[in-house]
């Protein structure tokens, strides 16, 4: 569908929220300054404007399929993947000894959401060939990079994550696929895995499994586990193809959307793998590339939001209906307005939740200081959750805009909301999410919330001059924000936490948008100011009614019995 | 899918919260009184989990097709019709004369979601019915009355309500279909009419248009609107089938949902109509037939909520993952049981919406009091916006309690988001009901949203000896909205009640949720109790966000340019 790359907001916010400059004056991303941003970026609208956006529509309409155990892609995705490979996207954070272009995460970042927008089902596999690249730069042995990575990076070859097993969804911890030593330090990996995205394909001459297993005698439980590298064929030491190992897809499953992504059931049958990081060390590795994946995941979401924005947007400014002013086009109705400004400007702070997450792993990589590795993984649940919860919510207000004509599948509106609604499910559902940020992120004693909330009230604090009440809006939300957190730290039950984990959640990417727009006020920008006081007026109080929620604690929820809930 | 009718609620809101005593004090609904309550709602239920749940996946699944110019319904759907039909469920609310059972609105309400739960696809068609009854009651001359009540009563014969156009949507004025005089006091109907719900079956003996047309040099807008009924065969005076009237299905849309249901693009080609009402009268009578037809789709997704509560409820209890206490089954992990207690509670704050409009609609039916009818008018847009919006994000939520497993179409969590996204959108989107809200609905200077407010106050105040905290909460997010009415009423330029029409609709509903679960609260019920105790600390909250973007006003909406939105 058409797509216009939102070039003019990214570079605004990778500069003025984001922090870009910080970026660039460290020693590893020196080079990544001056034009090269602009030229970049530029670069990646295009392919995703005149290549992808074109593919979305045939993904939905000609899902893969499966034939005889091979995978059939969506016509034009062979072609639409080498043309992102080509362009150097897969790549461009990879180190430059794996052959990538070592620029900054928050660069990817703008990318893979312009990705996104033009075809979600697509840029799925790059995305899980990134994030096993990360992991392979951090886990893996020197042999494996030198077969691995250069391949993965130039997208010879594509690379997919094993985790879930029928049994072992959120619990990986369950997971029952075995490992068992070869004499020549590979392993035998026998098992099935369920939901694998982009499983197989007929594009990419080899696709690399990530798998995670158990060796015999293991430890129960996530300590038991290892992950092995297992490609569908056996590369020599040189990256030439050998023998198809002994794995297969068994099948593909008919889902909601995202059809032109392929998601396989794979029964590997004493498959050769090898392992990758240490014996039983297999969930530090998959962390890399699930962290990797969730910043993505969220990234996704808010790509999704911008494509069916844009395409509500065209819908209400072509649509003559009732006595609407000026136009009358039916975005000057109140409440499709209305629906507008809000997708706007969550979009906004979604996109910037996103970019100032990237930025602070960049921070983490050029400074290897713990405040930006605490801060970086302190923000990856938010940006997840609130990113896809914010593409969810934005497709749904598409769909209502179109009227009766969202509900129609040719116009399209429909296709964004049945594909991004998987995004709040996998890598880690928006629960999971919740639960990390309030138990794991809040273990540092809330030193990286507290920081973060410092900073947000620095800011207001600068902005007050320029513009007063928007100042105190969200001086004072993120002041609630703070005792909610003081709140949330001194209860050492984790279920009174976790009850209000998805709240709290919300709460705090609403506040952090309260910052984002305040800052992008502050530019003096007509536009950014109008739409930072939609932003700050209309939405940000609903952090109230979420505060009040996560402040309930557990004994309400609890108090209901499944007898309770079933009556 | 396999479901279970809410009996237990059912009975209980209708007794305690709509007032039931009060309906059946009336000599109108006199006879409604004693064991017939249970024994009508057991029988529904019986219908609804034996009959019409096990078609739900068959509609989905093996959608209604047009081949050669006649629609072919899903496997079962003309077994399960005439179920319907053969129960007296679908004339139960229709006057005695026309030979219905003249049963309370409040009745019908509640077998009405049942059978919406069960099959949501199948049971718009009777629902099309039920307003076409109505429609032809209050409006239709005695000679049209004799030849089609009887026969739409029992079911022989269906209605379907033709407004749409391409060119008119939600502007109903805009349209251009004509009729005009012949000799013998019938109508020649031209033109082509969208979105026709069940334009066309093959398990009925006819089917009965209500087709809103222009009468030559009539006014133009809405004023010079006239109403006819066009029947797909031409019966005599006894009702006995003529000739075929030139009516066509041209094509059925390919949706996003509501597979069982044909969604019709129908041509009149010089058919023959008979006018319903005075000519140009057609808006009255089509709101007679609309605001039926509002309270049934909001019955709707009430209905589609509790089906996909269900189902997720059942996958809570019996899937087994990580380290949950009590019965291991995710239902005892935090997060999951939030979302569950939510949909639970929602769906009760809902369903008491729609019986309180219901009973507002028996006690004007049978006082003929102006107050009742007008507190049913004030109640429709909400009960058809929060219970629709309702439906949406249960089922949403059902999919998330899937996991992965929501996302796979075999599972049938899909379905329910999938069907009840259409509700959202169809009889008046949920925009066009927050505009009446607040512009035709306050239009009395606030007298209903304020006779309402004084009864929520006056049960809170007795509800303090019992439930102190619980009372305060709900009187004071009363009296916030009262202030924020109070604001609105003020507001003379309607643009500035329409920026803000769909946060005052869900607030309204989110403090009438609060009274309703107060006063199950009151009933001393352990399980109540506890439901209440979370919904009004936890999910009333909401309201205050809400209100605040109220009282934004139009401002900040419409500083926002087209080009603001656009950039």
């Amino acid at each position: 569908m058409p797509y216009r790359a939102p070039l003019d907001d990214l570079r605004f916010l990778i500069d003025h929220v984001a922090g870009f400059q910080m970026i660039t004056a460290t020693p590893r991303f020196a080079d990544a300054s001056g034009d090269m941003v602009p030229a970049i970026l530029a670069e990646a609208a295009k392919l995703s404007e005149t290549v992808l956006a074109p593919l979305q529509r045939a993904g939905d309409q000609h899902p893969a399929t499966l034939e005889d155990g091979v995978v059939r892609t969506s016509p034009g995705f062979g072609a639409g993947y080498h043309a992102i490979a080509e362009g150097g996207w897969i790549g461009m954070s990879a180190h430059p000894e794996s052959g990538g272009m070592g620029l900054p995460m928050t660069l990817t970042t703008a990318v893979n959401e312009m990705l996104s927008s033009a075809c979600l089902s697509l840029q799925l596999n790059p995305l899980m060939t990134q994030g096993q690249i990360e992991a392979l730069e951090h886990h893996a042995s020197d042999t494996l990079k030198a077969i691995y990575l250069p391949k993965l990076v130039s997208g010879a070859w594509s690379g997919t994550m094993n985790l879930t097993e029928p049994q072992a969804g959120s619990d990986v911890g369950a997971l029952r696929a075995t490992a068992t030593p070869n004499d020549d330090g590979s392993y035998v990996i026998t098992g099935q895995k369920i939901y694998i995205s982009w499983g197989d394909n007929d594009f990419t001459e080899n696709v690399c499994h990530l798998v995670l297993a158990r060796l015999p005698d293991s430890a129960p439980g996530t300590k038991g586990i290892s992950l092995f590298m297992v490609p569908k064929y056996i590369p020599d030491a040189e990256g030439n193809l050998g023998q198809r190992n002994t794995l297969n897809v068994v099948s593909i499953e008919h889902k909601l959307g995202l059809h032109g992504s392929p998601t396989a059931v794979m029964q590997y049958d004493a498959a050769q793998g090898w392992l990758v990081g240490p014996e039983n060390g297999g969930m530090a590795a998959m962390f890399t590339m699930m962290n990797n994946a969730r910043l993505g995941v969220g990234v996704q979401g808010i790509g999704a939001a911008e494509g069916a924005y844009q395409h509500a947007l065209a819908y209400a400014q072509d649509r003559k209906q009732g006595r609407a002013g000026g136009s009358g086009a039916i975005i000057e109705h109140a409440d499709v307005k209305r629906m507008l400004a809000e997708m706007k400007a969550d979009i906004f702070a979604a996109r910037a939740i996103a970019l100032l997450n990237a930025a602070a792993i960049d921070m983490a990589t050029a400074t290897g200081e713990v405040s930006w590795r605490a801060r970086a993984a302190f923000l990856t649940p938010i940006c997840k959750a609130f990113g896809t919860d914010t593409g969810i919510s934005v497709a749904s207000s598409g769909i209502q805009i179109h009227g009766g004509m969202g509900y129609i599948e040719q116009t399209g509106a429909a296709q964004y909301a049945r594909d991004v609604r998987v995004t709040a499910i996998y890598e880690g559902t928006n629960g999971i999410q919740a639960m990390d940020l309030v138990a794991r992120k809040l273990s540092d004693g809330g030193a990286a919330a507290f920081s973060f909330i410092d900073e947000i009230q620095t800011g207001a604090d600068a902005a007050k001059a320029a513009h007063a009440t928007l100042a105190k809006a969200v001086w004072n939300a993120s002041e609630n924000l703070r005792e909610a957190t003081e709140w949330l730290l001194t209860q050492d039950d984790l279920s009174m936490r976790f009850a209000g984990a998805a709240p709290y959640l919300r709460a705090f990417a609403r506040v952090l948008g309260g910052h984002a727009h305040l800052r992008a006020a502050q530019s003096g920008e007509a536009k950014r100011i109008k739409l930072a006081r939609f932003y700050i007026n209309r939405l940000l109080p609903e952090h109230q009614g979420l505060l009040a929620a996560v402040r309930d604690g557990a004994d309400d929820l609890f108090a209901l019995t499944p007898e309770d809930l079933s009556a």
